[in-house]
């Protein structure tokens, strides 16, 4: 048996707590310069207004996620399945912004009616002009990336079928208006979800260019 | 009879799907400035590296997202109760990051383990001072807002008691390593949420200060 069998002790308590706290000092949110710019004066009324709005919705939600913790307090039947799932989808590197939005998605199609997750991937129907002009302008611009431009031109006779498909189940599905309002809540929370992940990496990498802790950092001279 | 009984006929299929493309005209991402950066050959390598790195975690849930739909074509059980939750949740104006970031963090604490579920919640632990800090530079610089600071008086003598019992919990629960190790990987992953909802307010309302579509605007003169 070589020592690369043996579990790793765990920490002492000193040692776990020490650890908790390491992360607070590190990842807490009081470094964040929204909260610094707050502190300094120097937000203006429509974005205090704006951070009360957004943080009022948090708020809101904290009854509903004590009640969770409360009501499966016995209840681990989930956990081994969970836990296999979360680390295949880990990524390390990955914005948190782009986790939540892509985890957004799984909760809308697995969780609404089966007409909304349909209508969730109608933006099939706005994606090929996009892919076609981005293939374009990659060639142009970053002539070393044309290699990996295969997946996307698979895309471009791909997804117009899937789109068609898609639209065609809507269609045929939404009948009422009711029905019709929720695709189009349902498309609209898709479109929601890939402008926030765009929004994440423009934040954290273009302007102002702050990724949060953990986050991917471009090497030197690349940035 | 009034005409306010009568509920609205359904568009037409040419009107329903004309309202889809209105859609993505207003709202899918061609628009998103990153992508505009990135068709005038102005991202850096490292911009797209990163890109590339965000994107291929959003595409390698598809096949995910394509069989939740399929396992479930014809299983319609939680659409009722998932709606009501939907329309209590809805938040008009509220940005997608917010949204996203609060289903993460009522996801962690229902989907996974008891013991993690309560280790997301220490952020308590770092609370004390950054409210402390907060009401003293509100009343210094938005002396208007002094009427609202009851709120976070209240979280001043409540959160520290929270954090001892949440901490202890912690302690007597994460035995093994690998418990400390998915505790901190908790807490780490509610430090994600709280980070990702500044960014995306800064994002939006401060630098470069673009709110997505459909997202709440500042009054004139207070942005």
């Amino acid at each position: 048996m070589t020592s690369a069998d043996i579990p790793e002790p765990p920490r002492s308590e000193t040692e776990f707590i020490s650890g908790l706290h390491a992360i607070g000092d590190e990842r807490y949110h009081h470094r964040h310069p929204f909260h610094l710019l707050m502190h300094e004066g120097k937000l203006t009324r429509g974005q205090l207004q704006t951070w009360a709005l957004n943080r009022y919705y948090y708020q809101r939600h904290i009854p509903i996620k004590d009640a969770a913790i409360l009501a499966r307090s016995k209840d681990l039947t989930f956990r081994v399945a969970w836990l296999s799932r979360e680390q295949a989808t880990r990524g390390e590197g990955i914005l948190p912004g782009t986790r939540f939005a892509v985890q957004a998605y799984l909760h809308l199609v697995s969780q609404r009616s089966h007409l909304e997750a349909v209508a969730s991937s109608l933006t099939e129907l706005f994606s090929h002009k996009l892919i076609a002009l981005r293939m374009d302008r990659m060639r142009l611009h970053y002539p070393w990336l044309v290699p990996a431009l295969d997946y996307f031109q698979g895309r471009l006779t791909q997804a117009p079928e899937d789109a068609e498909y898609a639209l065609a189940y809507c269609v045929k599905h939404a009948r009422t208006r009711e029905q019709q309002d929720l695709a189009y809540a349902a498309l609209r929370a898709k479109c929601d979800i890939l402008w926030a992940q765009l929004d994440a990496l423009y934040f954290a990498y273009v302007e102002p260019g702050w990724p949060p802790p953990g986050a991917f950092r471009p090497a030197k001279g690349t940035e």
